[in-house]
């Protein structure tokens, strides 16, 4: 498994607000989505870990060959926390993203930024 | 265990240059490292996972109960990807952040902005 990586991969991070509970309250449906969706995207799956926090939120973290994926829920304000990071190249992600945002249905979208890096010596 | 999370957690992402190849090589020594801060900083770990990838790069995913923390290496640029989302506060990912860099002393971060965010409909 090698991939040559370049120096900053592609990244998307966000918080996706106005979700219904009933989904967010199904942390199994969450994490075959995910699945679902890398694997239709050809990302390599390797590995995962989840957690169910009490009395709600859910966490799942994918290692990809190609980085991964974290997912943190937060049913309590109908939020999920999105972010990928990839090293397939600009604009890797982006299907995945936008795959689970038409299966989800968020009403609003806090992006945090990601094109405009800063660089500090 | 139950957090009370904000809407938007605190993240941290960056890419961090000019790290000695020497020390990107030795996983083991990486991850212990981390959890060691991670403990210091009196972040809870409940579960992680890594992949050492060949000819060389390692990635770490750290399940918090306050989040996560990801980490990928790229020994072929000396360079160390850093990702932690924290959901006890604002700046809560900061000292785990400076108690790595003053560890393995990158000669230059590029940092994913993260205090500009924009909202979406």
């Amino acid at each position: 498994m090698f991939y040559k990586s370049s120096p900053v991969g592609h990244e998307i991070s966000c918080s996706m607000n106005g979700i219904s509970k009933e989904f967010l309250l199904k942390p199994k449906k969450i994490e075959i989505l995910l699945k679902e969706i890398l694997i239709k995207e050809k990302f390599e799956i390797l590995d995962s870990i989840n957690y169910i926090f009490k009395p709600a939120g859910f966490t799942i973290l994918i290692l990809l060959a190609e980085s991964h994926l974290a997912i943190h829920t937060y049913p309590e304000y109908n939020s999920l926390y999105f972010n990928m990071y990839s090293c397939r190249g600009p604009r890797d992600s982006e299907n995945t993203f936008k795959f689970l945002k038409r299966k989800i249905k968020p009403k609003k979208i806090i992006f945090y930024k990601e094109n405009k890096i800063f660089v500090k010596n």
